[in-house]
Order: structure tokens, then C-alpha cells, then sequence
């Protein structure tokens, strides 16, 4: 497997960056995950429009046009032989001085890799609700940075519990996200997911989600649920990038009800991931 | 420069991670900071304490004893013939499968490297006030972490307006900390400084100060400092394991009170620091 790193195609062994990059050192970076079918990127312009707005946030000047990180994806999809896979964009401030001021880092280091796709049929996922919050609604919120720690423990709970996803709560306490996908119910015919302003993450599937709902008139409320409104849901389901929309099947050991609507978008997003890429 | 990497004194520019490293993709690790006086490290039992504390909090298995860090760490102080210096201790979980479950990353990633110390006399610093908040008192906050965006960021700021360090909010809006160090105040004679409970990072240096308090008989009280309170204290310091106590003589562009108190306090840190070093 070939990786793209600072300009060059290198194998995977061979990828490697120094122990002093503030990627490594304080998680000081961020990334995107994009769905590639039939050899292109699914909705690219939104994904880098987060990366490259994340970028200006954190202060850190990517030396990519938006022109050439497409032609770095498509040679790295090509040269690897990989029409069907995920690809991570990855971007730190690179190495600077000790401690926490990034003055002086000037010269990123940006990273393509791809991965395979999560195989089998379409998954049934089991979730865990966890004490982690996510901090309050701020700015970072907006991105995908690399400071994932309260992502990987929540994970790490859910693993434990033999399940497959664990539910964050938001700084008020309520349920906001998954660690790697935004939340969907369906309650009284309407399709409900937390709003932006609970400090989730502006997910690019999530936006696309809320896209087939106004084309195919299905009513959306934007509120975040109350402890015990996901267990009497019609359905719950994720959406995450790298597997489009995830129907959840259980929540903290008790089934959860399956509505015809999370099969109705699941079948509206594939449909749209293989127009767009065709 | 040589740096302990893995098992190995390597030099600088051939100490280097795969880009795979859960410590680059997501700031999957932590870190401690320790000054090295006289060839050897001060405070190193509660350094390596919280280090481990934080280690087993993550799950993640160094696969050093304390005793092997110890010889680590002297290992590489004679041969880079650094007596003076500061010793950075490095863990993360090194690479794993994609995604943030930490399942099958069992083979972390241990570096340690030894930094010039910060020159000069008595550093004197200006600080500003910062809406970056900590997130509410986790666990998390007990270590000293690689997910450090808010104190980048934070630092950033303070760099944009001139000044020397930035002050970060607890999660009800207090001032909590700096972003490298514990925050203390003077202020009815007695020596101040925000507790544990506010989500700040339990400061080895911090503990040494509120030792020395209790050797000397100044009264200490642990408390979060309202807005204007340490514009009217008799003075501000912060405690870092890099510089000791720095007195603090500015705050958002006004120039604070010193008092005899931090001397007092800096000069009797120093003797500790030369007295358990010798």
C-alpha cells in the first residue's frame, strides 16, 4: 500500500513522521474520512471545505490547493488500484519548538492514506449510552481535529459492553453523537437529530441525510433527545462517512424498534453515493 | 541529540513514528514534562506516578517498569551529557486498526527526549485572560494528555497579543489555569490557588508549592478566582515543571501587584529543587 505523505508516494513502512510533529506530541491536527466508490470521492467539496476551514481555525496554512489534493487522492486511489475504499485526509501543524505556541511551525505535514471498506452486509449496530461529554459548544466542535480521547474511551466502553458504538453526551447532559457518526431517530413520522448548536460535529453525511428528507418530504426537527427518547423511538440509525447510514438495533442490552424509514434513506443514500461518483 | 525511542538511543532526525501511530492520527497518549537538575530528574516519583496513573486510565500497557524509565531516562541524560535540561516522557498507543476502538493497538509507542532548559534570569510574564474553557472536570483532566488543541489555541492567543502565557476557564467560567501551568494568587496574606475539583491538572510543581506553604506556615486556600480577584491580588505566580514559579506582573495589559510572597516562595523551590537533586 502506497501512502501520500508531504508530496511523495511512499510505502506504508516507509511513512513515517518525526516523534517531534505536534500531530504526535499534543494531538495538534485534524482530518477528514471520505468515502471513495467507482474511484472518486463521494461529496469531496464538502469534506475539504471542513478540512481547509479547520485548518484556518487552527492556524495552520495547508501548502494544498483544493485542486491539488484532489489530484493527490485520485493518484493515490489510482496507483494503489483501490476504486472501492476510504480515504483519510490528515494534516498537522508539523514540528515546531517545545510547548504549546505554534510559532514557528510553519511546515505541515499532510497525509492521504487509504483503507478498506468495512465488508459484509449492511450492519445492525448495538449502542451504548456513555457518561463522556463532549465540551461545551466551541469552536473546535466544528472540526475533525486528532484530540480524540474522549471518542476512544467512550469507544473502549462500548467494546466492553460487547457493543458496537458508544453515544456521547452533550455539555447539558443530553445525547449528542456517536463517536464516529451523528445521531437520527424517528419520532412521530419525523426524523429528529441534535442540533449543531449542542457541539457535535457538522457531519457531512449527516447534511446529506437531512438533503434526502426535504427531497423526499419527510418532516425533520432538529432537538436533542431526553433520557428515555431513543428507547421509545420508531428507529434509531447513525451516519457516519465511511458506511453511509448505520441502523441501530439495540441501546444500552434492550432492542430498539426498526422503522421502514431508516431502510427508505439508507436505500436514497446509496443511490445518491453511486449517482454523484458515477 | 540522541533520543530514547522504543528500546533505543537513536539520533534526532532518525526518531520517527509510522503515520499510523494513534498518537499522530489522535492524540491517543500522554506526556510529563520534568526538569533535570544536576543530572538527575526532580519529583520524579510523582511525575512517573501520574504518568502510570494515566497510562492504566488510558489502557494503555508501557511495557517499562519504573525502574526501566528511571534507567532510561539516565541513560540518556550522560549520553547526550545533559545535566541541566528538561526530560519529556512520551507514551501513546501506538498503531492499531482504523477507527477510534483501541482494541489490537498493544504495542505502544515510548519515547523520551531531553530539551535545553529555558535561559536567562527569572522569567516575568504577561498574561492574558482567554474564553477557552477546559472541558468539565473528567478524569481526563487528572493527566497530562496529547489532546491539547485548547491550549494551543489559547496559547496562540496570548502569542497575538503580545504575552507570555494565557489563562483558560473551568467549565462554569472561573479561571482555572494556564496552559502549561498551575495558577496561584496572593491575596489576604494567605497563598491561592483553584482545586483539583475545577478540571485543572494536578501539577507536580503545584503539590512541591503547597508543600512549601505548609513548611513556611502560610496559609493556603484552595479556591476559584472570580473575575477582578487577581487583578487586586498582592500578587500572581504560575508553577511549571519546566521553569519552577514565574511570577506573573501583567494581566490583560494591566500591570498586577508582586509580592515578597512569590520570591519567597521561588527561592525556597529552588533550594528543594537542588537540595533533592544533590
Amino acid at each position: 500500500v502506497l501512502i501520500f505523505l508531504n508530496g511523495r508516494l511512499v510505502p506504508e513502512h516507509r511513512a513515517r513522521v518525526s516523534v517531534f510533529d505536534r500531530g504526535f506530541l499534543y494531538g495538534d491536527g485534524l482530518f477528514e474520512t471520505v468515502r471513495v466508490c467507482q474511484g472518486r470521492p463521494f461529496r469531496w467539496a464538502q469534506h475539504l471545505e471542513r478540512f481547509q476551514r479547520g485548518a484556518e481555525f487552527l492556524g495552520i496554512r495547508p501548502p494544498f490547493t483544493p485542486g491539488e489534493w484532489l489530484a493527490a487522492a485520485r493518484r493515490l486511489i489510482v496507483r494503489n488500484r483501490r476504486p472501492e475504499a476510504l480515504l483519510r485526509l490528515t494534516l498537522s501543524r508539523g514540528v515546531g519548538v517545545r510547548g504549546y505556541s505554534p510559532a514557528g511551525a510553519d511546515s505541515p505535514t499532510l497525509m492521504l492514506s487509504l483503507h478498506p471498506l468495512p465488508g459484509g452486509p449492511a450492519p445492525k449496530w448495538k449502542l451504548i449510552t456513555t457518561s463522556h461529554r463532549l465540551p461545551p459548544a466551541t469552536s473546535l466542535a466544528r472540526f475533525k481535529t486528532a484530540n480524540k480521547l474522549a471518542q476512544i474511551l467512550a469507544r473502549a466502553e462500548a467494546d466492553t459492553a460487547g457493543a458496537d458504538e458508544a453515544l456521547l453526551r452533550d455539555a447539558r447532559g443530553r445525547i449528542a453523537e456517536g463517536t464516529a457518526g451523528n445521531l437520527f431517530w424517528i419520532s412521530r413520522d419525523a426524523v429528529c437529530t441534535p442540533p449543531l448548536a449542542a457541539g457535535i460535529l457538522p457531519g457531512v453525511t449527516r447534511a446529506v441525510v437531512l438533503e434526502i428528507c426535504r427531497d423526499l418530504k419527510i418532516k425533520v426537527r432538529e432537538r436533542s433527545p431526553r433520557p428515555g427518547e431513543l428507547a421509545a423511538a420508531q428507529g434509531v440509525f447513525l451516519t457516519l462517512s465511511s458506511r453511509g447510514i448505520v441502523e441501530a438495533v439495540a441501546l444500552d442490552g434492550r432492542p430498539l424498534r426498526r422503522s421502514p424509514v431508516t431502510r427508505q434513506l439508507r436505500q436514497a443514500h446509496e443511490r445518491l453515493l453511486h449517482a454523484e461518483t458515477a
